[in-house]
């Protein structure tokens, strides 16, 4: 069976880290390369991050490209230090990175990889690069695959009450996103807050290879957010399961529904209004996860790791 | 036992007149009055309407009185026939009202009363009458024991993705009733939508009498839009529950909670902001109903109408 | 000539008080009422500043009734006093006033008489009482032959770059005053700002009298603001303009033209956005002032306030 | 005297093709590259436009390359055909262009050429590619001399009451570039409608040669919107005065000022907020033009494009 080549757009972070060595630990993906945008840390932590997590897997060869250091239109100035802590990725003593990232664009890498070939976007932090992408070349936008999109949410957000964090960053992107001929699905906290990683399993893992003992670190350092918030020390791990779905979409099921971004600067700014009982005459742009089968995807993930050297 | 006084401020409706005869039915409710405001129809078929519910239990003596006819600043110009029928009240065969309204707007109604003794308000319709109150009369608050909403969700909403309806028609006038300081309690969709009334309980109603059979026919027409929409005949009885609520607290458990209202023009105008995880630093300005003991709200609501003559 | 029966809303306030003052001096005018409205200073100063200008005058028949204390929606929870001083009148040494506001709210003052026969209201501050009478008693619009509204601008504002301040104090009421079906007439900042008062002109007042002598001290006060903002000691007398519009309405020209109010939080909010190109397909909704015969005016302001006792 | 490199962001249009020709024609200007943005007419047309006015004047060695398509966030869809016709530049009987734009974005071709050395740039069309520049290459911004905006307005709009045309189609964009560290200068309404072309000036290049000629056929299509909207057939040359000013930077007159730019969806959308009287406490971050010698640029822009072979 081919392989799906596809670009992974992150900024690593915790699940973002997790979701790298899940897709490089995997057959039926190509990572193509690894782009970075500025959202759980800054450009220069997350680029360095993405890099470092890349080297944990030995994965030398796969290029890393920095894109946006900031949102499209609206400078935030957040970063999610309370969540991932102060080097973005805190937790377990990863050495520097090994290299510097290209001397390219994540945009232009973007571009450059889809004149080759149709490719499958893995957006799993603020949709600035893939905004940016669409806005300067909208005709390859016939080259994309899919936008699995980690982000979003029917229910209630988790930076407000209204959004999630990804979406909440740069609304504006997302928008850009959502309203593009791209298909385009959105996997939010709905299914990522059901398909929890407890720390059994993530201990567990320790004992299986470098990779299983740096996720085992990094979730004993990002559990105690979700204990104090949620009450309990299972985490979600958002982006993986978008990598987990283009690995097996089995995993998720989804619905074609409207999604429309608020860009309002009201309380609801970076929310997801999703159109589930079809309440508008707005058309579906989106495959959205509604449903997700938690322990095909922790034991997928799990194992993929686990097998790691 | 002393009653407590209520004014119920409603835009019948067939949830609002289930209300208007729980209330009249129940021993524990003083119904001081009944204003009306625009929303599920025009201000003058809901006041007919009001009127006509009043007359089906023999009340002929509580005060009735005319509110705002629109929205405090955006016209909606938006009635919900496709719900309520095109008399705001389909189903039964109801005499024309016995009476006109009085001849004194609800606002100052409501303020005469309040000067009196502490009431407790129940809108479920649209807030613009409250909203009023407040803005002219705002010493009148301290009297006010507790302003029982029937409006707005936690989770989807009804008339958007966003909102529902009774806050979506007036969110300005919302603003203004959560953000004052009256105790303000929401019964939104989150716990009206787990407190259906079945065809067969509603049924079951038509030979207990004149008042039975009005909210079996009710409930026959109501049920439709249900149908379609959410695909079960069942029906929410919203209004009833927030009379219920003043009836026996017991009913439904609230929480202290930030609520925010959306005013903006975006996606999620009208919808209730609920800070349920409390990702904000905004302090609690509401008691949120979250959840509900659905049997004895139904059991009560169908013995009580039962018990009507 | 018969009277013009007007009622000034107003929130002395310096020019406010110049206002009152040239109204009681004119036999062109029957002031029907006072009311008072939350702006220059907090409702309880400006009702009193009210009567106190009542009293410089003698006018102790005139009925005062204080209206809203903050805006309809949105609390701006600001005074002007960096122009008006703690007071909202500083400069003239002015009594206690002489009694009590009517037992009644400004609001239901101005429907009581507007019953009874055609008025013209001449609001000269934020507009807030003016939306709530229309939202209460929408039936008598009819009645209302005019509202002269001092406030707005076509040019630049003055609170904000954008806003004139009585609409950006309430924008949302200064809507639904534009939207509505009375006649409105717009003085704004394009025409007060062209029709100053010159030091000169106000101290020779000085010697006509008290009232005189009281415009003399305000000027002295009002015109630091003027000098420091806009480099010299002439100042406008904005709300004085609007009475002088309803005693000789050939001092202003005035166009019919589409004024739509900027509701938003952004930059522009509390704009009066005036369609004088014809750019949109908005009809008409107001009668703006454009050109103004300065000279006429500042004849008849100090001629009628030296003519005062 | 060394020559000053530009690259001039267009959409011709009518006043963009003059601004063309006055660059071209001025030796005190390196024009470095034309690039081209949707705006007055969709990005194919404008950028066929750029290529056909080069051809007028002869140079074929100036890179043209076409950037965005649609504006950054919300798509407008709509184009200036009702002032620059179905062609964008209706008039002049014109030959198809020469070539074909590079095959680099013109974003990238910015870049390309900001890397070798400092340049200012002068959009005259809708921001888009400017701020995609900024947003791609923040690192770029040091060696960006100066950005000379044809755009906005301190008083009244064109488009909208609110809006110029260039900020209006893309506020967004718009609002990037004001707040880049750029520097930045707006040449908006306030002065292009002080310095107009009259029929008669026009009408007299007629003889000059090819190029005037050209410039006479814009003038005599380009006056009949003006004459329809403002009444006299002298037009404004919007885009030639951006170019004036960085030919001979004493024709204008700049203030540095606090330049917001209003993104909300209300009236006063795309409104480019000045705060000419400081009433903000916002830092300057902008020279604005204020005031204009209109006859030393008409007299520049005739005699230049006079000069044209
Ligand atoms: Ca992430
Ligand atoms: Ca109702
Ligand atoms: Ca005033
Ligand atoms: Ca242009």
């Amino acid at each position: 069976m081919p392989k799906t080549p596809v670009i992974i757009d992150c900024d690593p972070g915790h699940d973002d880290a997790m979701a790298l060595l899940l897709a490089l630990a995997s057959p039926e993906l190509e990572v193509v390369a690894v782009t970075t945008v500025a959202g759980n840390q800054t450009l220069e932590k997350v680029t360095a991050n993405a890099i470092r997590v890349l080297d944990v897997a030995g994965a030398r060869d796969i290029p890393v490209a920095a894109g946006a250091g900031r949102p499209l239109v609206h400078d935030t100035a957040r970063v999610a230090d309370e969540v991932h802590g102060e080097t973005g990725l805190d937790g377990p003593d990863l050495p520097p990175p090994s290299r510097e990232p290209e001397a390219i664009h994540a945009v232009e890498l973007m571009a450059r990889e889809l004149r080759k070939r149709p490719l499958t976007l893995i957006p799993v932090g603020p949709l600035t690069n893939i905004a940016l992408l669409i806005a300067m070349y909208p005709e390859l936008v016939e080259n994309i695959e899919d936008i699995i999109v980690m982000g979003g949410a029917i229910g209630l957000g988790n930076v407000t009450p209204s959004a999630e964090f990804n979406v909440w960053v740069d609304p504006e992107a997302a928008k850009r996103v959502f309203e593009s001929d791209a298909d385009v699905t959105m996997i939010g906290l709905d299914v990522t807050h059901r398909a929890m990683l407890s720390a059994e399993r993530a201990e567990a893992l320790r004992e299986t290879g470098r990779a299983g003992a740096v996720v085992a670190d990094l979730h004993a350092f990002y559990r105690r957010f979700h204990l104090e918030v949620y009450g309990h020390d299972d985490t979600p791990v958002h982006d993986a399961l978008a990598v987990a779905h283009a690995i097996d979409p089995s995993i998720l099921h989804t619905t074609q529904l409207s999604v429309e971004i608020d860009v309002t600067h009201g309380p609801a700014r970076g929310r997801t209004v999703v159109d589930q009982l079809r309440r508008t005459d707005r058309p579906a742009n989106a495959h959205v996860a509604v449903d997700v089968d938690a322990e095909r995807f922790i034991d997928l993930l799990t194992t993929r790791i686990g097998s790691l050297a």
